[in-house]
């Protein structure tokens, strides 16, 4: 744990650098990888799950018999569990989504935009140690809200060649039923471009190591789009004195068991805070599996003591976090000052696995600053706002002449001629 | 004007794909570009400046003196225009955005999201034969009504060092007073990484060639986000025999004189009014100053006939066109099932121009076929939306142990204790 007291706000912004992300590496690996796929197709993906997931798969495509299996390999508590997320998750993302009524700009022009949900979906859930089932929660349930037509979901299979059950059940009782056994950059090709048997889609959301993110971010050149640029994870926690150290020790180490790169930040205006979170962290780190992660995770973390909270709010604001835990006795009037942040959790009681899991917000967010001018995923994410204007007589009228004017004065006759000949028309309708 | 009469539907997508866009060509000088901005900043602006804009400026800054003499030089009719315009686009932008109440997801936990704008953002507006003033009216409405904190213009000079009056009166009434002279793919990195003279800013607006637009490309993958990814554009009418056949070639004529690359599709029913376009394109082509550029793009046009208007509609859908022209007798019912377009155009009077100047849409939209999954730039790409979300003690009891639960199955322990501690503490807080 780095330890810096009252740095100097000449220093701020260095201390908000994150470390760099080398990019380039593997620029070649995931060019091959995706052109293999594109020009091979399932042959392709044979393969390259052959040689990373050590198993020769007939077939890519989870069966129906798969899904409806996994209802009984996930415990009655766990269901249950499951079923409190999916609500309140369906119930925070539902209600984004409000058709805005027509607007007439002028006389005569009605201006209007219509949501329309993104026809096929991409899904790309990781396999590897931890079978990430919230992420299923939270992508495809607002792909469902949304009305997304084809939703696929592709995750690497085992060595046995299966998905993990809790993977095929949350998957089963959301209705998904496209469901591919492929990973890795190949898995992304085959969404982008699709295969003989994966279906291409138009946008591409979801997690994935460092080949994954390379292959989305290769794939937008041709005009597939993402959810967000990916970055390790982070949290960024606000505390004053009033604040329990158990659990500002416990988010801190939260996100630090991730991953080894992940960010955690702590800031106070306590000096006492600061000591006893350090001390509790110590004691806490003893009793955790991943502690070699956190532990590696935490050395690289940074615990500052600023003047004040107004100064936490400000480093805060330049640093973009991906969470903000504000964990203060005047936390309504602080969250009224944040400008950067993905997501922001109030009180003490709010911890960040709430919002990881069920408090109903998404837990896909912009990493790595990108808060900066990235949302998280919404509902939003999964449609397309299209313009419509309808233009009467009455309205060409009213704003025909200042068309052919601003057309002119941009050089473009044909532009203006396309209003000239509805006036000149409305004119002889007229004599 | 190649004219495709009752095209089998298994033709049809190969008609949907547009001409490839050469990418990699200019990576490398774009690149080098880039990098001597990051490197040598205002230095390579002025030596990137004297290269490509012919002159050799003492400073880049437009002066409050040389924006507030544009007034003079706008005639008194355009300004009314650009004032309608304005105020059209005002009113259809302000009505995008609205703050959501709060949802209670499950007793004690409060969950919202709050409209922020993104605090600095960068138009990019091109110089060359025309002063696309338009563009500004365009980028800077939203990008105030948003409430953008900063606004910063690049603009390339001509070679005596100025910029368009209409630019500077177009930006000079939005009170946008950062203007820059610097263009081309240096102005890009000028803003994506800042110089001595140019702040950096989040988000970067605006059109350009081909060397700006490889530049956005690339700025990207530092984690600088774009309006959208560019291509040439592109106008779709679907027309029935009700429509007039001058307003249907003027229509097309408009979109063909942007470039030699623009795209112009008509779809139809009736071959009588396939027939009496082309020749009424012929005739209108005659009196065009842009008849060359006009001539090259109708060249590559498409004139499709098609069985009926659910078929053009069909197709449509499947090439997800920039613009879209409904002009057929029963355009309301036919616009509901508009799946994927940038902006539509629906009935006999509103041609595209209306939307590119002074309807109240933006016409800064999808090309390319990337309507399937990105909208057009509104006030929301000015702003993200932030999480929050607020759990009481309450709260934390109702989703706490499915939060542990789903955790545990994640293998993510300190996820679980970060509740854990919390249900301990007021379990002993109760007794």
């Amino acid at each position: 744990m780095k330890t810096i007291i009252l740095p100097p706000e000449d220093k701020w912004d260095a201390l908000c650098t994150r470390p760099a992300i080398l990019k380039s590496e593997l620029d070649d690996v995931v060019r091959k990888i995706i052109n293999d796929v594109k020009t091979t197709g399932d042959k392709a993906l044979i393969d390259y799950s052959e040689r990373f997931d050590k198993i020769k798969l007939s077939t890519f495509i989870v069966s129906q018999e798969e899904i409806a299996g996994s209802v009984q390999r996930v415990s009655e508590k766990l269901k249950s569990a499951i079923d409190i997320a999916r609500k309140n998750i369906e119930k925070f993302h539902a209600a984004q989504l409000k058709q805005e009524p027509p607007i007439q700009t002028i006389p005569g022009v009605m201006c209007w935009r219509k949501n329309v949900p993104v026809e096929k979906v991409g899904l790309y859930i990781p396999g590897g140690s931890a079978p990430l089932f919230s992420t299923i929660l939270m992508l495809a349930i607002p792909a469902k809200i949304a009305g997304c037509r084809d939703i696929v979901i592709c995750t690497p299979p085992d060595k046995a060649g299966n998905v993990n059950p809790l993977i095929l059940y949350t998957a089963g009782i959301l209705g998904i039923t496209k469901i591919y056994k492929t990973g890795g950059a190949q898995a992304i090709a085959a969404m982008a471009y699709g295969t003989q048997t994966i279906p291409k889609v138009f946008k591409i959301f979801g997690p994935g190591n460092q080949y994954v993110t390379k292959a989305k971010e290769l794939i937008q050149q041709d005009g597939i789009s993402i959810d967000l640029p990916a970055g390790p994870s982070e949290v960024l926690v606000i505390a004053d004195k009033s604040a329990n150290p158990e659990f500002i020790a416990a988010d801190l180490i939260s996100q630090a068991e991730h991953g080894t790169d992940s960010q955690v930040v702590l800031l106070t205006d306590s000096k006492e805070l600061l000591e006893k979170t350090c001390s509790e962290i110590e004691l806490q780190l003893k009793a955790l599996p991943r502690k070699e992660i956190a532990s590696e995770a935490l050395d690289n973390s940074l615990f500052i003591l600023l003047d004040s909270l107004d100064d936490c709010i400000e480093f805060s604001n330049r640093y973009a976090p991906e969470h903000l835990i504000i964990n203060t006795s005047d936390f309504q009037l602080l969250s009224e000052k944040i400008i950067n942040a993905g997501s922001v959790f109030l009180g003490k009681y709010s911890c960040e696995s709430a919002g990881d899991y069920a408090s109903g917000t998404n837990h896909t967010l912009p990493t790595n600053g990108f808060a900066r001018s990235y949302s998280g995923v919404s509902t939003e994410s999964f449609i397309r706002k299209i313009s419509f204007q309808e233009v009467s007589g009455k309205g060409i009228k009213n704003i025909g002449p200042a068309i052919e004017l601003m057309a002119e004065a941009e050089l473009l006759r044909a532009h203006k001629n396309a209003v000239t000949v509805r006036l000149k028309y409305l004119e002889n309708v007229r004599n």
